[in-house]
């Protein structure tokens, strides 16, 4: 039994772990952390969790309370795990950042996209990115994990066999992606109002979104190379789910992609390549950890497209967090991760 | 470890109870069956539940295989348990109904509701109604259940206390009930159309509804006598979810309703009282076996109101069902229902 | 053709009305204000209105400007009319009030359950409560009109056979109301976030809430004496709409209710009594200016349900607003409100 | 005033056309058929017809009544108005089909991709297509029109612009579409029911659709050439709207982008190009005969992507074919279609 801290519990990510946690064996919530809602009990705030958590609230951030944890998740707008970081690793505290803080390896990038400077740039060389389908045996070893975005895990799951292969242009990737609203977090905000976002599609940030320098450094490792890659996010009229659909043109004759697929993800517990000619749904995985996968081949001709769906809030931040903290610490990558989605 | 059979599994609480019992550490489901779908893989109807039964298929309903099991759930149209029920019985096997098929004691109010004579009125003295707030103790010792319908359980428990303490006119009850479209079933009907159902918000049945008999059945055991009640189901725009907004005219000066429901309710692991003042949501049950409960008495009147919610396919249907396996076998009563609610 | 300003029209009632006016062969547009979004096109704050005010923008309350037009809309918080009516009445502006600033009769009253002492109580004597099918004839010849709520006309609507008739206990009425989420404005609230209001069902005020005393104070007059009603509002997962189902007891044999309700509203254009055995849906009112009725009287008993849906934004404000309009100005009374509901 | 029927009207297209031409100065319906719900009033079945067409009932399609209006529209599936246009062409009536029978110039193409022989090759030569944007001087003069389908009236207006100017690689186009549930009709099939279709969001016809001929034969026409396009439908859990969102490779330097949209699209009547930097919304077209369209080119890089939107009922249906109507009988362009969009 391990001891964790969560930073910044009062968001979407911030109950979605506490809903994981409550069904791991070997995990025990030492303290949740939030300025605004100080003295809150957590189910007074999130009725879901009556009966799991009745005495657990929220509390100021405490960094020696913190550094008494085994880990720490900062589910956090950007900047805080900057701050923070540094002193809970001094202190022996593993740190899962679900924030944008250490995803990019260049803090000019970071700079440059998130318009203020990088606040701890000295970790960014032993920050991991926690995408364990491509980093498994660095997160069984990491003290600083960056849990990749929502829309990264999404593309980077369904591009890694292609770009691994070298089988389409990398230079000209498309990820046309859908969200539903948890994407956009707990803010108040008038276009995230049901009477606004509900009966209604519309894509946003058309020009540029910050997901695209991450999932672009994530595809350039898969290509070992450059790529280019026009990323269009959709906002859908839904409470969760990531649908990414993915076109790559295929720079030659490419073999069976079925089998590539299934062989590529063969030992990934979470990710499910689903059989030729399927078409996920994003309600097969809500609530679980899982990244549904699907290959087509239009027309037999040269573009292919990979269907790729997830819980925004489980693989895409929250369970996802939750699988890198069983590999740091030796547990079963199930553990707190094995009920079936919700459906209907 | 046990084995359990599920006969007529393609239904929302077919698929509702194999989520639920994937999670179960004491059981094992052995057999599935639909005669339409015989053949067919469980998780290629319901990729949910790929990688948690990746096996299990549908097959023909045979008496001699589900006689082999310790306990076997019906989640069928009504008339089929009466057909089979006594010969599993005879077998040794226990039987777990989800239908209306033992719910009523008088099998005439059966025939008249459902338009067709009652099946196994021999049956019906040992049936019990899987109420565990209610009969928890006739639960263990049972060979037969009848599972309560959804608009039922969350009256019933609304309603309970106040006719037990004989606190309210029994002659005029008022249940104003709001169900998401999964209680009409899986059927493919226009009205359940996600075109025409969603977005707004119809009452049916407000002359007369199969539920009503069985909730009046239940009260008459509460108040101990004659009870009248208006029973107005309404359908709501969403999935799952029953909201019971009960309202009951006081006889007298009631004393303190909260402390009256709070201890009712004390010893119950499935309901939930929440605090004086709230307005239990649906989707803090979205998943879960609970029913959270309010009471309210407006203006210091004489009239109560009570809400009650419940997720129509858990604490309304499988869940319920698991719960009473779970007290039936001598289980932890929350083995596989220990979950918590999926939320947002 | 008059001419026409809009105070207040940033909310979903202000657009509303622009909605409405675009289709009124006798109205043009003057002049909308809006402090906050003085400068911007309404059409560039909503889109569905390219085309038909492409010039029109938002402006700082002038009350000479909105002094030269022949009425004046306020859709607007309550208390802003307070201030502003009596000038533009007595520049000869006729004034329809969307907010509750004119609606309860006694001054008192309203500052007990708005907070704050009422900024006009000196006008209260002119305010007529613009709810056609009970004041049609006062409505021709007023200056200021307050519109009724949302709630209140359709609860009021429902009721009014029954009272006016003396069929039903008056001290008793119950009406349990589902609302869409605009009737809680355009505000950035939590609550009303889609991630948080969809796929949920709640009630909320079951304690009071600020429609009672107004609805009360309609159903008075309707009795001819003092009425006592449980009012319990539910927050529905849908963009527009609310249906009202109301209880009431029969005090004796109430001969042929739906003979009684067709008669009633016989000469009424906005109200429809649906055949008898109707369930009205909130959609077939969705976008139009109409209340439709179903009466029923569940097993012949000594309960009565009616069934009342309307569009809150159009009969249960913008739309209402509009057929006040054309009341005082004389206009065809379906002038700007001809379109049939959009169903699907 | 002229008299119009509606061949198959219980569809979702038949009760749009109804709503529309309800509002239309110069159309009066004549005549609905439908054999399954012949004698019943359309108001019945649709409540939102109520007060517009109290008398008009379905009737069994009768060549003489129908051939003694000046036009009937077809809301059909394929195959019927091949059998029955060629009789009521003969007899002086124009027709209006809004199924796919006369969209493909090419009746053996028609034949591979609906699975039976063309029932009307005849006809073929003097079908338009009745885009007007592309067709409008044909169209006045047609007999027979062809409605273009959703999918492709979306499509084919974003891309007309870059294609018929020659910059983007016609070889290699993208059509990422997102489409309403009422794009499946009112069929009462399982994955459309709110249920299933609900919070979730999938693909389908990932490798072939009904669409991809007509889409390809518009574009052809635009390039002037044989063009390539991979054409991938979602179906979103909302009841109106397509959201396409297209994607082309720039050849060469393409000038100003939005200038040439706004440019060819100046003198349409139901064409919006937004400002630059827009993303419309679907909700932007609810209920109106409006395609809005916007075009991207992300970090000024050799990718154009263009937002197109329309209401798949009006501008992809019923809108359009009363448009195409209008301009047939020399009528106003927008007569029934005047309103804006319901919105919120």
């Amino acid at each position: 039994m391990i001891k964790v801290g969560i930073v910044g519990g009062t968001g979407y990510t911030g109950v979605e772990l506490l809903r994981l946690l409550a069904q791991h064996p070997q995990v025990e919530v030492e303290a949740i952390t939030s300025r605004s809602e100080a003295g809150v009990r957590v189910c007074d705030m999130y009725p879901n969790l009556r009966g799991h958590y009745d005495e657990l609230a929220f509390s100021e951030p405490d960094p020696q309370r913190l550094g008494a944890c085994d880990a720490v998740f900062f589910a956090t707008p950007h900047g805080v795990a900057h701050a923070l970081a540094g002193e809970l690793l001094e202190r022996g505290t593993r740190v899962i950042d679900l924030s944008a803080d250490f995803r990019l390896r260049d803090a000019e990038v970071w700079a440059e996209w998130y318009g203020q400077p990088h606040g701890a740039p000295e970790l960014l060389g032993e920050a991991v990115y926690g995408l364990p389908e491509m980093h498994r045996e660095r997160i069984r070893q990491a003290r600083l994990i960056a849990v990749p975005g929502c829309y990264p895990t999404a593309v980077q799951l369904g591009l890694l066999p292609l770009l691994e292969a070298g089988l389409i242009d990398a230079d000209h990737l498309i990820a046309d992606c859908k969200s539903g609203v948890t994407g956009a977090g707990r803010g108040a905000k008038v276009p995230s109002l049901l009477a606004e976002a509900s009966e209604s599609m519309k894509a946003y940030g058309a020009s540029g979104h910050r997901h695209l320098p991450e999932i672009s450094q994530g595809l350039r490792d898969a290509a070992n190379g450059p790529v280019g890659l026009t990323f269009v996010p959709h906002l859908t009229p839904m409470i969760r789910g990531i649908h990414a659909t993915l076109y790559g043109r295929l720079t030659g004759e490419p073999g069976d992609l079925q089998a590539l697929f299934e062989q590529r993800f063969a030992d990934e517990p979470f990710v499910d390549v689903m059989p030729a000619g399927s078409h996920p749904e994003t309600r097969s995985v809500k609530g679980a950890n899982v990244c549904r996968l699907a290959v087509h081949r239009p027309g037999n001709g040269d573009t292919v497209v990979v269907l790729s769906v997830i819980d925004n809030l489980v693989k895409g931040a929250s369970g996802q967090a939750v699988q890198n903290l069983n590999l740091m610490f030796g547990f079963d990558e199930h553990a707190g991760l094995a009920a079936p989605a919700l459906m209907p």
